[in-house]
């Protein structure tokens, strides 16, 4: 890799953080159709920003309209955009998102949150600072630095820039699967920069995701709500019968308690076991973000399992019944229950699906009860587990060593990131997620920030990435 | 009784109706600071009438100020009135309300709910017709029919009128307590009409109501509510020890779990077992209200016992869980279970706590939860049992005969009414209940009506319940 790139982004540090405090400056929240044209503002921005840096094509495509509880209001568009066209070098596709969460300072930001800051411990502060604008733009400042030096992007790279991430992606999948063989024909792989380092010191590639299945169980009783000084004592009660059932689902350690589940789990091998053992990750990081010690497991390793590779069932709420403070004496005539499983390999959502109702019918079953229940999957993602053998990822860790001088950790996640299932599926390709911020970056929290050292040596990881990347031998 | 009232109240009956006309076109809905004002032109309504008809007294009583959610506005006054001022007759005080339930077009009435509307099975429909402005004017049309035929009431009336009633009866508590030796001295008993027939064809005494015991179970986890990707199976979650402990309150056949609850219920004797035998009441009838047959009891005497002389468990629902439609993966902080107990004779509110607190508590240790759990009484209403051999009930039961030509039945409810066991309480008298309309008059449900025979009736027999009132013997 040439050091005049390195030497380049160390050089031009100010000048990346201006860019991206233009870029916090638009507040592109695409959850309030109010900022709406935002979302949009933020669009031309990056195209601007990827036409003045001389991108050999910039291309948008329309995901059509949304219905916003009943008004229709346009989707922003996904930016496509390519640097270099030798069909001698790789292609490497970059996914990345330009919208953002929803931030007020009254929601408790010490500064205003769409004006970057830079605070004493030189942390950028500023709502998507660090999910996504900042990854994003770490990207054009790879490009703009080889532009400035006169010099040959390694990869040909391509964009897919959206900006509906934060509210379900609307229309992007339907883009990805139409573009596969069109735009993104010619990808050989696919790195995301949209996750966090697991704690607060070392870098690391993330390689596997839980899925998860939604659960909505909906009993049914009187055809009206109730009074219950009038009818307690006379009729079924749909809370009743749905307590005893939810109450069945998990134990209070957290064992899955539907029969099956467990079985469908990938068995830990002792190779697997391995791996846990260097983690950079302390109990205390565990204690910091639950705010407490309600920890169920005490070993590093156990936690890390029970958040990547095990499954896990959370009870979300119900619907229908009394919530808000103060007493109410209502008999609600119907409620749901909300509750989900987040999936491992080898678990497949059908199965889990059949299981997961079969067992419900069968508690409720055995309450003998006149009331009705239905139980149905809402929603089911899969999990997404990719080869860290594979060269993208070798790439990615060579170019770690390279800046930080250290091996990064080899991550999964608990939670689900769709976008990288999409991607994988639709251009069977592998996917890295390769993050730039540290894991208490607060990505959807107040004072969102991303530190100025994440910034400026994840600029110089994106780009050794793809030196890494032209040098790798493809298989 | 003198025949004279009887064929008054028959023959200006259509007076009386357009009385009621004038009531309900005053939407006096004391939940809705908007219409305070209406409260109170509702409250100079009555004075209005009652100064018409040349009543002895008229005062109002000021409750003082109303704290609505940090806005400071006037609590409509009490009405206190007498007509009559005899020490050698009986002296009954009235209680009634003037306040109604909200109502708007739109919720689905077919007609204007502040208009009264007689349909073809002459019903009179409207807001506050049967709860509670028709009964409280029955006692004024009885007024009225005295002063015309130049006849003296056969006892003392003594009036006190809220308007608060439908919002907690805010205030009134103090000033019963504090007109008990006052205003209120030389009152022989109580009578209320704000309750209905069980059915829709015979009338009843009520002699019974059932207490309430509101509990709120909060448990708490985390510091913040948390990612179920990143967390679950990381901690122990709030939601699955409340499901855990909320689901031993009581069974699916409405049995109550905690241990010494039915220790405490009067039992049941054979006598008692004999008033069930000829209440006018039809399993259809439950079916009706409840609109299917979730029913858990198939034998009328089981309903009415269930609803009236044991205790009931009802879960309600949860502040702090995920409530709305749709799917979210939040792992709740803090989560607070709302139920209550519906109490009977001879359960003392602070022993339920006391067993309630004690089974919770538990059966949370039993979940080896590091979460924590705290259980709380928020409100305790105790039950109420009066005697139906008193004079005051053996009056009101001539009186149905003589208007009916049928014996009422003696009914309890599963409900409370608190300001029945604060008059007894405070003036250590006898509580009559005495309704006028039927158990399908929708109080609280949109077309609210009251039959014009249950109007016209009822009137008589509030009249003749005076006259037997006068001639009774009092112990």
């Amino acid at each position: 890799m040439s050091d005049q790139f390195l030497e380049y982004v160390e050089k031009h540090q100010e000048a990346f953080i201006d860019r991206l405090r233009k870029a916090v400056a638009i507040p592109s929240v695409s959850s309030d159709p109010g900022h709406r044209q935002d979302v949009f503002r933020m669009a031309e921005f990056l195209q601007n920003e990827l036409k003045a840096l001389g991108a050999d094509n910039i291309e948008t495509r329309d995901p059509g309209m949304q219905d916003f509880n009943g008004q229709q209001i346009p989707l922003p568009p996904i930016v496509l955009a390519t640097v270099g066209n030798n069909p001698a070098k790789k292609t490497i596709l970059v996914y990345g998102h330009y919208d953002v969460q929803p931030a007020l300072k009254e929601d408790g930001w010490s500064t205003n949150p769409f004006e970057l800051v830079e605070d004493e411990q030189q942390r950028l502060i500023g709502r998507g600072s660090s999910d996504d604008k900042g990854p994003v733009l770490g990207w054009i400042n790879v490009v703009e630095a080889h532009k400035s030096l006169g010099l040959e992007l390694p990869v040909n790279l391509k964009f897919c820039l959206e900006g509906m991430e934060e509210s379900g992606s609307e229309g992007l999948d339907a883009i990805i699967y139409k573009e596969a063989k069109g735009y993104f024909a010619d990808v050989d792989a696919v790195c995301i920069s949209d996750n966090y380092w697991l704690g607060t010191t070392k870098p690391c590639l993330t390689y596997g995701l839980r899925g998860v299945s939604y659960f909505h169980m909906t009993v049914k009783g009187p055809a009206r709500d109730l009074h219950s000084g009038v009818f307690g004592g006379t009729v079924h009660e749909p809370m009743t019968d749905l307590f005893a059932v939810m109450s069945k689902l998990v134990a209070p350690n957290g064992k899955i308690q539907v029969p099956g589940i467990y079985d469908m789990v990938r068995p830990l091998t002792e190779e697997e076991q391995r791996t846990y053992d260097n983690i950079a990750f302390e109990m205390h990081e565990l204690h910091g973000a639950v705010g407490n010690t309600t920890n169920i497991h005490d070993e590093v390793r156990d936690v890390l399992q029970a958040r990547w590779r095990f499954p896990s069932l959370s009870l979300h709420g119900i619907e229908g019944a009394f919530y808000n403070p103060g007493d109410k004496t209502v008999v609600p005539a119907k409620v749901i229950g909300k509750f989900s499983i987040r999936t491992v390999p080898d678990m497949k959502p059908e199965k889990v699906t059949e299981l997961v109702c079969k067992y419900v019918n069968d508690e409720f079953a055995k309450l003998g009860s006149k009331n009705s229940l239905e139980i149905k999957c809402s929603h089911a993602g899969n999990h997404w587990l990719s080869s860290p053998d594979h060269w993208t990822y070798v790439a990615a860790s060579k170019a770690v060593e390279r800046v930080y001088n250290v091996k990064p950790d080899l991550t999964r996640e608990g939670g689900s990131i769709p976008v990288t299932l999409s991607f994988q599926d639709a251009l069977n390709k592998t996917v890295l997620l390769l993050p730039m911020g540290r894991g208490d970056d607060g990505a959807h929290s107040i004072n969102e920030k991303l530190d100025r050292s994440n910034y400026v040596q994840g600029t110089k990881l994106l780009g050794a990435y793809l030196y890494e990347v032209a040098a790798a031998k493809a298989e």
